[in-house]
C-alpha cells in the first residue's frame, strides 16, 4: 500500500425530493447569485429546473440560466458561462444534470476568477481559486458529483482534455435517485458500464497488499452486477437506482482507489473513439474494456483470476489461472450486453478503417511520445491489435 | 434505502513519515497557536512527540502541551486543556494519540469557544462552533480520525456521554501505520476487535435494499479477517497495520453506513462493563458481540446467514439457514478468540453478581426508560440474559 491523501469535502444530500434543499444549500455556502447551468430538455420538460427556481427564491437567491450543455461538453459553452457569469457578479456555479453539465459548471467556476484564458487550466495550470460549485445529479455515471476532475473538449480541434484541483470540488451535490428514473435504458446501461470501469480502471494496479481498496472495488461491483440488471428491467426501481448513485459516486471519489496505481487505459483508448465517433462515452467502454483486458491479462493472471472469483462468481481453476481469469473477462462482456451495451466495432459504428489514424491519435495526440501508460504500457502496435480485437 | 446526508471534509494524510506534514497542515488550516494534547509515555518514548514539535517549529507554529489522557477520557483534564486554551491563546488542537486523545481533544476545542459548560454538548446541547482540530492517530480503532463524534466520561459520577457535531470533526488526520507497529498485541486485537464492531452495528439494520452499504461493510470485514490475524503475528507487517488503518477509517466515516438503519447495542451493552471494570472497549465488545447477536438471530435470520456466507465463508444452508446464521457467529467468536480476546464474562474480569446493576444501569441510565432500541428493541429481562450468556 502506498502513501497518499484523501479529501473528500463535498456535502451529499440523498433522497427523494432533496432538490428541495438547493436553496438552503446554496446558502450555507456562500451563494447570492447563481449561474444555473444545465442540458437539454429533460431537465426543463420534468419540471426540475421550476423546483431548483423556487428553491432559490424561497432563500431569496438570485440567479440566471446557462443551459445546452452537450455531451463530451465543449470550450465554446464555457467561454460563454465566463462572459455572462461576470456580467451578472455570479457567485456560485450550480450544475443541473449529469457529468457533462457538472464539467462545464466547473470549468466556468475556475475560468470566471482567472484572468487568462480558462483553457491553461485543462493544458496542466494548477487551478488554485474558483467559484463555488453546487451540483444537482441527474444520471448516476461520471462520478464528477464527487470529484475534483472535468473534462472538456477544446471545439477548434476537438481536442479532449483534463483539469483537476480541490478548488473544483463541488461544495455540495444533490443526489435524487428518482431523477434518474426518467432516463433511456440505453443512457442508463452507459451509466453503469462507466461506473464499473472506474472501479476497474482502480482494481488493475502495480501495487501490493492493497486489500482493502481491493475489497471495496470489488464490494461496488457486487453492487452494479447485482442492481444494473435490475434498473434495466425496470426503470422505476428507485431502490435499484439508489444503490448505484451511492455506488456511482463512492466508485469515483477515490475512497477505494487511494494507496495504489491505477490504468486508465481504458477510457483513454475509449476517449479516441467517442472523439472520433461521438459515441456515448459509456457504450464505448463497453467494447473496449474486455478487450484491453484480454491484451494485458497476462501481465498479472490473478489479479484477473481474483476478481473473477470474487466478483463474477467462477469457480478457481488452481492448475489453470488464466482459465478462470478469462472467464471473468467473459462474464463481464456477457454482463454489458446483457444491459444493452454495444459488443464491437459494428455494433458501435467504428470502422475497422480508422484503427491506424485512433492509434495516431491515441499514442502521438496528448504529447504523448507513441505510447500510453498504465497497469500495462501500450505502443502502437499493442493498441491497433486492441481495437482489432473490437472488431 | 432511506434518504440521508453524508459529510466527510478531513483531509487524510497516509503514509509512512507523514506525522512530517504536521506544520504544513496546521498553517493549511488557520493554526498559528496549537495545544498539543496527548495521552501517555509511548508518544513521549517513540519520539513521535518531539517529530511534531520539530514540524509545527519548522512551520513557526507555537504551542503548548498538555498529556494524560487516558482511557475512557474524563471531564477533568477537559477543562484543565479549556483553561490553558484560553490562558495561552491556543487557536488550534492538535490530538496525537488514539480515540480517548482526539475525543478529548474534540471536547476542548468545543469548550473552548462556549462560555457556558462544556458538559452541556453532552447532555444534547447542538455544537456550533470549536476551535479546528487535527490528528496524528496511533492506533487503527475508534475511527474519530474521521468522525464528528467524542465521548467523554463525567468524573463526578463516571456518567459517560458522546455529543456530535461538523465544527468538532478533524480538519485533518494524519494516518502513518507504522506508528502503530510499537503497540502491544493485546491493544492492537482491540482495536480490531472496535473496527470490526462498528461494521457490524451498522450492518445489523431494519432497512431494506441496501445492496451497495451491505457489501461496503463485507468488504471492510473481510479485510479485517485477513489482516487481523497477520498483525498479531507480525506486529511489524506495515502493509497489514496500513490496511487496517484504512479500514478503521472508513468502518466510522459512515460512508458504509448512510440510508440505513444501525444498531448500537453491543455498545450499549458494553459500555455498561467497561464503565464497572473499566475493562479496555475493544475486549469488553469481544464478550458482548457473540451473546447479542446469538439472542437477536431470530428477528432476521436471513440478516446474520448473509454475513455468514458472505464474509465468513460458511456453506448456506438453504433448509435451515438458522444453522448457517449461528455458525456465522461462531466463527465471528472463535476469530476473535484468536486473536487474544477474552470469550466469558471470567476472561474479562466481570461479576455474574453484577448483572442487576448492569442491567439497571444500562436500561435505566443515561435518561432510558427501561430499554434499549437497536435492531432490536431490548428490555431488561432481555438484557439480564444477554449478559448472563456472556458468563
Amino acid at each position: 500500500m502506498e502513501s497518499f491523501t484523501f479529501y473528500s469535502p463535498t456535502y451529499f444530500v440523498f433522497g427523494k425530493e432533496s432538490e428541495g434543499q438547493t436553496g438552503s444549500m446554496v446558502s450555507r455556502f456562500g451563494g447570492s447569485r447563481v449561474l444555473i447551468h444545465y442540458g437539454g430538455g429533460s431537465v426543463v420538460r420534468s419540471g426540475l429546473l421550476d423546483r431548483v427556481k423556487a428553491s432559490l427564491k424561497a432563500e431569496g437567491i438570485g440567479f440566471v440560466e446557462l443551459g445546452g450543455v452537450k455531451p463530451n461538453p465543449r470550450s465554446g459553452l464555457v467561454y460563454e458561462g465566463i462572459e455572462l457569469c461576470k456580467k451578472e457578479n455570479v457567485d456560485f456555479i450550480l450544475a443541473v444534470g449529469g457529468g457533462s453539465t457538472i464539467d462545464s459548471s466547473k470549468a466556468i467556476a475556475a475560468g470566471v476568477l482567472y484572468d487568462g484564458d480558462f483553457w491553461d487550466y485543462y493544458c496542466g495550470k494548477v487551478i488554485e481559486k474558483a467559484l463555488p460549485i453546487g451540483t444537482i445529479l441527474t444520471i448516476a455515471a461520471a462520478g464528477s458529483e464527487g470529484s475534483p476532475d472535468s473534462v472538456i473538449t477544446r471545439e477548434d480541434d476537438m481536442m479532449k482534455r483534463g483539469a483537476s484541483g480541490d478548488a473544483i470540488r463541488p461544495k455540495f451535490s444533490i443526489l435524487n435517485p428518482a431523477l434518474t428514473q426518467t432516463l433511456p435504458a440505453f443512457q442508463s446501461a452507459c451509466g453503469i458500464t462507466d461506473i464499473m470501469a472506474h472501479l476497474y480502471e482502480r482494481y488493475l494496479t502495480n501495487s501490493t497488499e492493497v486489500e482493502v481498496t481491493d475489497r471495496l472495488i470489488e464490494a461496488l461491483l457486487l453492487t452494479m452486477k447485482h442492481e444494473g440488471p435490475r434498473v434495466i428491467e425496470d426503470p422505476n426501481n428507485y431502490d435499484a437506482r439508489a444503490n448505484i448513485m451511492w455506488a456511482g459516486m463512492m466508485a469515483h471519489n477515490n475512497s477505494c482507489g487511494v494507496g495504489r496505481s491505477q490504468d486508465w487505459n481504458s477510457h483513454n483508448i475509449e476517449h479516441e473513439l467517442s472523439a472520433l465517433y461521438d459515441v456515448a462515452h459509456g457504450a464505448g467502454l463497453a467494447v473496449t474494456m474486455p478487450a484491453v483486458f484480454r491484451y494485458v491479462m497476462n501481465h498479472n493472471v490473478m489479479r484477473f483470476a481474483q476478481v473473477a472469483v470474487r466478483v463474477w462468481g467462477c469457480s478457481m481453476d488452481f492448475e489453470h489461472p488464466e482459465v478462470t481469469a478469462l472467464e471473468g473477462i467473459r462474464r463481464l462482456a456477457d454482463f454489458l450486453a446483457s444491459i444493452g451495451m454495444p459488443k464491437n466495432f459494428e455494433e458501435l459504428g467504428a470502422k475497422e478503417a480508422d484503427i491506424p489514424q485512433l492509434v495516431e491519435n491515441l499514442c502521438c495526440g496528448n504529447g504523448r511520445e507513441g505510447k500510453i501508460t498504465g497497469f500495462v504500457t501500450l505502443d502502437k502496435d499493442d493498441c491497433t491489435k486492441i481495437y482489432q480485437m473490437m472488431i
